[in-house]
């Protein structure tokens, strides 16, 4: 019998409750054993759940019960979590948490507290929701050296670029579609400006580098300058915009960056549309594998924080040894990063604006969009990011061109 | 120090050695030690190459050196593979395999003697090369009901019905095209009938229900009546054709069969192309998820393979317990699993067969294509795949029709 507590019962929580009633006979095969919810750690009461047996509102309760085993963190932020979870761990007790912000800023630490304690704690849920990667990465691709991470890790923009793109709508329209669907927060920047995919394109690099990428470093960009205007072009070349979160590793030089990116069509990327999330990873003897699936969501998030708790009772006294150390991985600029620009520009002059187009970037390919007046596209020749934006300053002040309505990256 | 063997230098035995070579550093991080090839075994001798100073051509040897922890059987075949592994796991050694004729046969037995022995039977790399999907599913997807696995998993069918439609060939055109890169055999039956794809399915149904699916009890239907023909109409509705391997779980009930369908291009399965594959698994709580990647080739292969070989050392004298039991399960007939399908018929006179197929299956939407003369498809109402061929046998003696040209399943 393993006794487990779990902090917060909101969204995930409950869900961990559902899971784990449902699933029980699996779910205590697999873990070799019954599994007791003790106690559930909330502020509220729920008078008319089953849970109220079980509600606490005091943490100490748990930390000072030897008969907890794990501990489920599913609260979010990182105050409490924070303490909470390394009190836990100083306690023996194996913790699973969701909670991609305090992963990213604490992981280490915490792995290290773990460590010292023979516990674990493990945090599948915090990156891909549902999606196994944590786990795949660790104990899969353990014979490859990981070359790159590209993922789309933020549902809600993915929904909210698929429905732009499906529709043919603006930004501001799909936003507010997306907050009453309860998909986008009413503050809605920790999605659409690309924070929340920071955090996890940072969890999934610092398990690439074994030392910890700090999300403060991460170059990071959002999708509110992405108009219907842009997606029209970008269909019309055989391709979408997909807000991706990029982690590339060569010799030793690590970059990551998460910013808005034309993905073409043969880019298995591209079919990942909705709140789906998927996350492309290229070992340099395995190639590119992918893995897809519910990004979000009450069920699948908590189908994975439960796998975590029958791997942590599975692992009783045994620290998996996974993870990252506190040394700190210095990251590339991303101004040394060879880019190819998606571009598109205002101009007074056509012919002007091409033959500018032509000096500057080289090329003459231009893309037209019927009832798009008085601009075009063109994508850039590849060079490194701060050259092409060198590029793009030389061209606005070029006598053809009024402006550049926006720039979007190529993907691949 | 772990010492390890490898049986048969073939082209995954060469890969394994490659892999462990160049990422040397990486898999012994991972393994917490170094790792020494201590013995090749291989009928034939490679003078020119360093692995010549271990090859040996006894398996005596390797059996009774005591130093090695692991055998990694990569000779392909049952005869003499499961007599070699089966004696390796008595002798209390873990063995890592690429072998899916063995683990398909002979895989119950195996993680039984395993068990039994303290050690463990790995496969990682049986079902779709380099994808991690067995670790997934024995360690990720712990707390779900699987009730359903869709795979396309058989490389060279995949790249064959690719190019079909890519360019516009008859089957036999991309056959002879797969031989000659050597994608598919001088005999493709093992590829081209799904035999191959039949033992994989096999193996992911055994893993979801933890008893034995025996690959003898699945139905299983190849490619080779696919005509470009078929694809035309196809690509016209906004699908494509795959050999798909499928296995669906629900109250109780087991199906599985392996055959071409038809993927509309919504589902993601659609977007895998060529030689790669894909595993698209349904948990209760999770949703889907899909794991794609390569499903052959030297290094994706002994990728997998590596990894195992990392796992196997992790846990010297810890058996995992994962896998199933030596216990048959019973498979439901083909026969009552409702399909709808797409049907290609020749007539004599149109609005004849029209009428027909309205008067048999109940639709008068019908697809037409140009420069296919006196034919027309459409797509079968749902019933039990029993009834739908009824239904076909009713239609072939009506009189408007001359013949049934092709019929596929619809997927989904």
């Amino acid at each position: 019998m393993a006794n487990i507590a779990i902090l917060g019962y909101g969204t995930v929580g409950s869900g961990v409750v559902e899971v784990l009633k449902t699933n029980k006979k699996r779910i205590e095969a697999k873990a070799c054993q019954p599994i007791e919810i003790k106690y559930v750690l909330d502020l509220r009461d729920f008078p008319n759940d089953p849970i109220q047996n079980v509600i606490t509102h005091n943490y100490d309760d748990i930390l000072n019960d030897p008969s907890v085993e794990v501990v489920v963190e599913v609260m979010g932020g990182t105050n409490p979590a924070y303490t909470f979870v390394k009190s836990a761990l100083q306690k023996g007790k194996s913790v699973c948490t969701s909670n991609k912000e305090l992963v990213a800023s604490y992981g280490s630490e915490l792995m290290r507290i773990a460590k010292e304690n023979n516990v674990n704690f493990l945090y599948e849920a915090s990156v891909g929701g549902g999606i196994p990667i944590i786990r795949p990465i660790n104990r899969s691709i353990t014979s490859d050296r990981i070359e790159e991470i590209t993922g789309i890790l933020n549902g809600t923009t993915n929904y909210m670029l698929s429905k732009m793109s499906d529709e043919d709508l603006e930004y501001n329209d799909v936003l507010s579609d997306a907050q009453e669907k309860g998909y986008a927060e009413r503050n809605p920047d920790a999605d659409v400006e690309g924070y929340d995919a920071c955090r996890k394109i940072a969890i999934l690099a610092s398990l690439a580098t074994e030392k910890t990428v700090s999300y403060d470093d991460i170059y990071t960009e959002g999708i509110t300058s992405i108009s219907k205007a842009d997606i029209a072009y970008i269909k019309k070349m055989g391709g979408s915009v997909k807000l991706l979160a990029t982690a590339k590793f060569n010799d030793g030089k690590v970059w990551a960056r998460v910013a808005p990116a034309v993905v073409l069509n043969e880019n298995p990327l591209s079919m990942v549309n909705d709140v789906f999330n998927a996350i492309l990873l290229k070992g340099n003897m395995l190639g590119d594998v992918m893995f897809y699936g519910k990004g979000a969501g009450k069920l699948p998030t908590a189908s994975a924080v439960v796998s975590d708790i029958v791997e942590a009772i599975r692992h009783k006294d045994i620290n998996l040894g996974i993870g990252w150390s506190e040394q700190k991985q210095e990251l590339m600029s991303i101004d040394d990063v060879l880019v190819r620009k998606f571009v598109r520009v205002e101009y007074n002059n056509k012919e002007e604006a091409k033959a500018d187009v032509l000096k500057v970037f080289g090329t003459d390919e231009i893309m037209e969009f019927f009832g798009l007046e008085n601009e075009f596209a063109f994508v850039t020749c590849e060079a490194k990011e701060a050259e092409i934006n060198d590029k793009l300053n030389e061209l606005i002040n070029c006598k053809g061109i009024v402006s550049i309505l926006n720039s979007i990256r190529m993907e691949g």
